[in-house]
């Protein structure tokens, strides 16, 4: 009954030409707005990310529709300079639908998936018992595990996410997170490629 | 094995003479100190809120210690004019301790009761397992549920606080995230009445 | 020598489509997508306004150019939940441009007018004066007045645009502040008016 | 007439026992209480500021009244995570009082002095002017220079003064913020010196 889905991130929207963006709001600062050419923006943002003036990519914004279990989305919400609407526990009624739905905790051995499996599937039994005995959904959560699958759209400025894709791709990120935000990079390296250039 | 604990917020620190620190700041807007009196801060406090100017009460800051379920935490770490320090299931391993804590939803009926109990037993032998299978922590506690007994330290200004209090103690607020917020404004009536006499 | 030039509010970009954004990032919190329609965003951000579920307003975002005086730039960057950057008086040199630029004061009498245009005068005088003296420009602008002009680009989202334009158009805003963003509620009044109908 | 003061800022107010806050709060995330002792607090804070996890350091709170210019306020208020209650430009009238209060900017040569002195002395003579016109401070403030004194409380976590005192009292800062800031630094240094210690 439960459904195994994939972690992801998609993008909603992001603002209409970023790195222009970026320079024009930057180049008030110093009333320089007679430099810039048809492609002055990608080398001013990249003075500017050298010089360490961040401030100016928060002029820019990208929101991102996520995929992933609710352990990383507790972790996700830690961060504050961010706007966040997320998929409800306490209103959403699993039962009415068909079943929960979870996320596969990576690298598991055989023996670990079969644990984890079997407990999900437990889970999920009492999640239904407890609602079939009266509970309303936000009490019947309390057994609804970590793996639970979860969707959140993540509003947040370009500093904000380097801020967040530095902390959360890097060795010590804990993988699931790690996974979702890969997708991130991901769009940034293919959009805007400046942004992201000195994270490895 | 498993521990039942029972929710609570306990001060960690608060400013020392919170009123009297607002009306200090409050009053360097008007340069009007020499109407300060042994007793005009309360006074003084009770017109801010009423005038809706509560950005004054931001120079006051109170810190607690909250003990709920994770399901609880998720919620209040939304508040994001807040610092936060919390219990992490990446780097706590509850095999090593005496097995994993959790908070009994309120209200169950004995049915109700018996099928969260079991499942939550059910539960603690399987993250159990996943350690004993070669699991870290981090992946362990993927099985664990919403439940889960979780301490975190929560610090906010007082216009914060007002904020998160007025909807957390209302009708509309999950009755376990109630329940723990109640012992916070508890703490303001006992020490700052004045600062919650708008909150039923 | 010194310009005299108009208060000015021009937008820079603004999330596309951004009413439909809302909807959908709203509706992720209940699972109600299958109740978007091709006309129902409207509709569904009326209804949230009207709840104060406000939070999901912080998914769209409007950045505006604003021209206004030194006074009231003071007053707008005191909005947290913003992203700003600013003409600069350490680093812009008024000497090697055609002098200052200033916003004249709303509704001066014809004596008021003469009083602050020739004090005007003297205080370029002056900062010329300082420049020519070897002075950097970050010390001669101590000089420098409120009617000072200066430029500012400000992004934030809609939740904190109708937060700041609540107070800034309200009878109790200064005139000059209440000026500006009477040009940011006209454009949220020409592309998306439920966002400010409940503002007068 | 005017006053010439000198710029300063002085504690307001500080969280008690500040480094055992944060030792105490840090200590939840990995329940590690037990290793607390009664002088464990410094080497813990040295080591979580190494580790780059500053975060904690949010739990603890610094309240300073600063007196500074125009423009020092200007830059200071910029910095977003923190709360400031400053005196008004709009509600304070000047002419009541004994006039305008300036603060000198430093290093002048006395050819400068002269320069700077008569023109603030002629604004001086034109805001009382333009208030006994009938203006009302609020529009008559318009000539006041970027010199005149302010005052402003600003209360801030330990981790934001970090990033405030970092910035503002490096070799690029604004001589009249940096001269302020090492107020603040002077006050960190000696009541909690691990703090900044690498603050040079």
């Amino acid at each position: 009954m439960k459904n195994i889905v994939k972690p992801n991130a998609i993008l909603e929207w992001a603002t209409p030409d970023a790195i222009g963006v970026i320079e024009r709001a930057g180049r008030t600062c110093y009333k320089s707005e007679e430099k810039i050419t048809g492609n002055s923006s990608e080398t001013f943002v990249r003075t500017i990310l050298k010089s360490g003036h961040e401030s100016v990519l928060e002029h820019a914004v990208a929101s991102f529709r996520i995929i992933c279990d609710r352990g990383v989305s507790h972790e996700l919400v830690r961060h504050r300079i961010a706007a966040y609407s997320q998929e409800s526990t306490r209103y959403c009624n699993y039962g009415k639908k068909s079943g929960i739905s979870v996320i596969q905790p990576p690298k598991l051995s055989s023996s670990a998936y079969i644990i984890w499996e079997s407990v999900i599937d437990r889970i999920e039994e009492a999640y239904l018992a407890l609602l079939n005995d009266g509970c309303s959904p936000q009490i019947a959560r309390s057994v609804l595990p970590n793996s639970l699958k979860t969707e959140i759209v993540a509003t947040a400025n370009f500093r904000e996410w380097r801020h967040i894709l530095k902390l959360r791709t890097s060795q010590k990120a804990h993988t699931q997170i790690k996974e979702v935000m890969l997708f991130v990079l991901d769009w940034f390296r293919k959009n805007y490629p400046v942004i992201v250039e000195d994270i490895v």
